[in-house]
């Protein structure tokens, strides 16, 4: 199987989690704007593209997967996941799989507004979420909604730009300021997530993997702990079918007053997904079994240990720029 | 040789690093407040211990030293420096050698505003900075200093709370807030690093490995080349005899309108130092030759290659909670 990682920057243990589970039966290809990513170090072939506001960057990522006669692409960022969804068809034309959500869904994922007005009208437990200050105000004047509230740029990754606001001036000012901001309902539940695979012939979910954070004094450490729940499983199966995803993503979660609450979904590789690798939850063994095998995935959904540990590390990839320079095409 | 780390937290490279250089020559035995640091996965041995700031510490630090026959100890974290240098004589009555500055000098390298006072007697380019908004409002009026500043805390590590001031009314409003902020000149050179290594028997400079900032568009990604420059290593040499250091330093350095300026000393393994060791600069080697050997070592000064590349990524250590317990003592 020949894959393509778009915009692999520092992905480099994912990487390496294919190659453990696959070896040489699969060819990794990958593509970033910077001869830095790090990632480059652990493909078989790296390419160098523009970035992908650049006019010419689909033909040149369509140009790569004839050349390496690709089976399955897929993105490691957030902005370039609709641009995978929007050009489906184009790769399916010259046979690679998108592991990308369908365009609809894309959108969703992508601006985090029309997802909640979107899981509302489903019906769908999420966070309450405002798109301006007037609208805000409206319910804060009839005490629907009460501060301190919290703030993020309505198509944001992660947690860039978020940050808790506790007085209606303060709110007034910084969503006068920046105009991209919502205001969202401050969870006082637990946060957690869960990785999530969708089986592209069949369209089920046929793996969810759920962890916490680790509460910790150390600052900035990443640390989760796995754990079980089939209300857990029951809520994300029935709010992934009202969605087209298709491969792998990832899905925030809040569980206040023993209820599950859908914060967001990033229909890629968490960058976390590291730890259901871990515990034996194996990705790139559906993906071969979908793109090279073409067979469906028997669902194994809770099938991995409790109370597994994952905590991140700083590594390094150390090499001449000579070397780096030498390396891509 | 058997060598202590204290607080030895995400830095699992670090310990790879020294497994690479000495094989079995070494046994490696580590320490934190936390089951979840994930070094611990890479000691030969492991304790949890209490906070550094418990009265029992140092005294659980020493029986573990005598247990294990440590040959030396040293740590990963800035506020413990100091009680490893309050502490030395203890340490060397039990043939410890400690890999920290002798007291005066710990002292100075965790107080920014002493440091400053000290580099500014003895003559050694530095960054001009105040200890509280009077100081500076006083050259303020004089035209002597000028906005934009830099405010940092005055004891804190790393870039933790350090952000740039542009108005002389929010300078006294921060400072007013906050009065462990010091205020200093906003820099607009090129910022730098060196790693060095001071040799515990001669007490020279045998080692400096230098690396700037690769300029790149991916936020919060550490990527770092390394170049060499006889005038850096001048100044390094320069500014560090008037220290008392002991193994390995980590210095902070702007270059600007062609003089070298010291900003800060982190007196313990930097947290980049992996890029030194994957270039050839080993200290661990030096220590071996130090501690084991008990032999000095001879100056390497910019022996290694300009144009190598580090690039910092995402690692991971997951194992069973059980597991992680299990090897606790």
């Amino acid at each position: 199987m020949n894959i393509l990682f778009c915009s692999v920057g520092r992905r480099c243990e994912l990487l390496k989690d294919f190659r453990k589970t696959l070896g040489d039966k699969v060819r990794i290809v990958v593509t970033d704007n910077s001869l830095y990513a790090p990632a480059l170090a652990f493909a078989d072939a790296s390419y160098q593209v523009p970035l992908i506001t650049d006019p010419t960057y689909i033909g040149i990522i369509l140009d790569i997967c004839k050349k390496e006669k690709i089976n399955a692409v897929t993105t490691l960022i957030d902005p370039e996941i609709s641009i995978l969804a929007d050009n489906r068809a184009k790769f399916e034309e010259i046979g690679v799989e998108v592991l990308a959500p369908y365009k609809e869904t894309a959108d969703l994922c992508f601006d985090k507004y029309e997802m909640f007005k979107y899981l509302s009208e489903k019906g769908i437990n999420t966070v309450k979420t405002y798109g301006s200050f007037a609208e805000f105000h409206e319910d804060y004047k009839k005490n629907a909604i009460s501060l301190p509230v919290f703030v993020k740029p309505r198509t944001g990754s992660g947690s860039v730009g978020a940050r808790r606001v506790d007085t209606i001036e303060l709110l007034e000012e910084v969503t006068a300021t920046d105009p991209s901001l919502i205001i969202q309902e401050l969870m006082t539940g637990k946060d957690m997530d869960a990785d999530v695979y969708v089986d592209t012939i069949t369209n089920e979910v046929i793996a969810i993997f759920s962890k916490k954070k680790i509460s910790t004094t150390i600052g900035g450490a990443n640390k989760t702990i796995s754990f079980k729940d089939e209300a857990l499983f029951d809520f994300v199966k029935e709010a992934l079918k009202v969605f087209r995803f298709n491969g792998p993503l990832d899905m925030d979660l809040f569980y206040q007053d023993g209820k599950y609450y859908l914060s967001e979904i990033n229909p890629r590789f968490g960058g976390a997904y590291l730890h259901a690798y871990g515990a034996g939850v194996d990705f790139p063994a559906f993906i071969y079994k979908n793109v090279h095998d073409k067979e469906k995935n028997e669902p194994v959904i809770g099938q991995y240990e409790e109370d597994v540990v994952m905590m991140m590390y700083d590594s390094v990839v150390i090499d001449s720029l000579a070397n780096l320079k030498g390396r891509m095409q």
